[in-house]
């Protein structure tokens, strides 16, 4: 049994746990939280709720730390920290300054003697797996990436900063006539609002400025105003009937040529019912890679990049040739 | 440079070259032929066709050696016996023998200290490698493989033996209904006839019995009794006009569950112009693959199985995590 250990109970770190009792050589061995750990009740019965402090005598009974924290504050700290003391894994998605957090936690994971897995989930994760097979395969093309239709929650989240606003929850979605065109093999330039549409459903305090609200929301830089973007105000129920999942999704498409005018398109698409659980399944697959890699030896900082398919599977190599190649 | 010899210059080994052509590292050294030479105009200007015996000397100036035969009796005894003196790649198919090619392969690679790829292409191949991601991602659901539209050549040939047949292409066709329920996550249960229909295309001889070919392609054992087909007889010239090419792909649809009724669908789709052309395409990424892995001291058999997808990317490990992670 590989032993697990969830840092941060979260959607992610729900969705682990969810995803670990599909597993059946994975173990939630305990789940790490900042906040007071009686006041944390887990759905897996027996398994402890411990401070985060007791991770940093690097003395906890764990093959795996599974790290649920946030990208923009958390993860830059969290991921080297335990990496010195653990093989770690998590699913930092600033892509921007995955070059910075990639050297940071290689440092600390090969002075360490451990495996450190950043990124990991389905974009960046599975995605960005499927725009390098794509690249490679058909070098004289071009990958597309399309998100949704799907809950975008920092979307949400900037939706309900603006005042007046009680609840938001925005969808992202692929523009039907892009995905068609892309589909086709016509590699299309695309701009940001010719890719996706944004749809926001809002809950609103009583008497407040809709308008202004509206307003607000569709002329917010990067978030919005590059989008057509469309405002719903709905009740606290509707909401709470009609938009409490966090589905997601969404494609990749690679298309090129192999020769003049002979065309292929490549799509990897994924339909999910919510988001972070299916985000902690690929993180469960990955979190037995890591535990694989270690035992053979291997440290430092790895991403989906560098793991050869059959670390992921409980299935032998001999079982995997026979029944699934 | 990366030097590629072509073993076997049907439309597989076509389709190498085509993607040799794409590939800025990748370097066509020879076509290697078991015809005489002199009979073989390929496309690669300056490129040497030369005698297949002359690889048995072991002393051609190649990294890998792509061997273009077939799976019945050509890969069995080709790929170990040239895995004994170069790096080899093929695209073995017959899915039962695969255990024991592997092993052969994997003796004679191990003592030579080559590594010998086995099973690369599509299916095998990337189908394969999205089964085992898809498996290991969801424990708790079921993989689906639908193929075509596209032409089988090997249904195209038993049309083609039966007598006062002359010419016949056979496509295989995914049918819709099983398609979309699949799709929606339904997980059923399907048969065979099911799944695919198959739809053949034949020239027959001047008064042939019309209806005794049909009757013959509609009960053969194993290709046809058990699917819906359809057959149409047409004239040469409509086949030359309308049945020329080889498209080819299909889907990978991977379907499970996270916690109750919380479904989740993967699909890996292909759409090909060119079966040959991208198969060779996939077989000259996992041709890089295996000169590199060689050259880190690799050796013995492998699958797509197990090989990291940063191998088969010409971009460093640096640019791979800034742009496509």
């Amino acid at each position: 049994m590989i032993k697990i250990g969830i840092l941060g109970y979260g959607n992610l770190g729900r969705g682990v746990e969810a995803a670990i009792k599909k597993n059946g050589d994975l173990e939630l061995a305990a789940v790490y939280t900042r906040r007071a750990p009686e006041s944390l009740v887990i759905k897996t019965e027996g398994v402890p709720v411990k401070s985060a402090a007791e991770l940093e005598l690097g003395k906890e009974n764990i093959d795996v730390l599974i790290i649920c924290g946030g990208s923009a504050t958390d993860l830059p700290e969290m991921t080297p920290k335990y990496a010195a003391l653990y093989n770690v894994i998590d699913s930092f998605d600033t892509h921007a300054n995955i070059p910075v957090h990639f050297a940071s936690v290689d440092a600390a994971a090969k002075a360490a003697g451990k495996v450190g897995i950043i990124s990991c989930g389905w974009d960046p994760g599975m995605f960005s797996v499927n725009r390098l097979y794509g690249s490679a395969i058909l070098p004289d093309g071009r990958d597309y990436t399309f998100w949704g239709k799907g809950v975008s929650q920092g979307h949400s989240d900037a939706v309900r900063r603006i005042d007046g606003v009680i609840d938001a929850r925005q969808y992202t979605i692929p523009v039907p006539e892009a995905l068609e065109r892309v589909r086709n093999g016509e590699n299309p330039e695309l701009t940001t609002r010719e890719k996706h549409t944004r749809e926001c459903f809002v809950v609103a305090e009583d008497g407040a400025d809709l308008a202004r609200i509206e307003r607000e929301i569709k002329e917010m830089p990067n978030y919005f105003a590059d989008y057509d973007t469309t405002v719903h105000f709905i009740t606290a129920e509707e909401m709470a009937r009609d938009h409490s999942g966090l589905p997601h999704g969404g494609s990749v498409i690679y298309s090129g040529e192999t020769s003049d005018g002979t065309k292929h398109v490549i799509e990897y698409s994924l339909n999910l019912d919510s988001n972070p659980e299916f985000t902690g399944s690929v993180i469960a697959a990955y979190a037995r890679a890591a535990a694989r890699l270690n035992a053979e030896g291997k440290t430092g900082a790895m991403t989906v990049f560098d793991i050869a398919p059959a670390y992921l599977s409980t299935h032998s190599a001999d079982e995997l040739r026979a029944h699934f190649l």
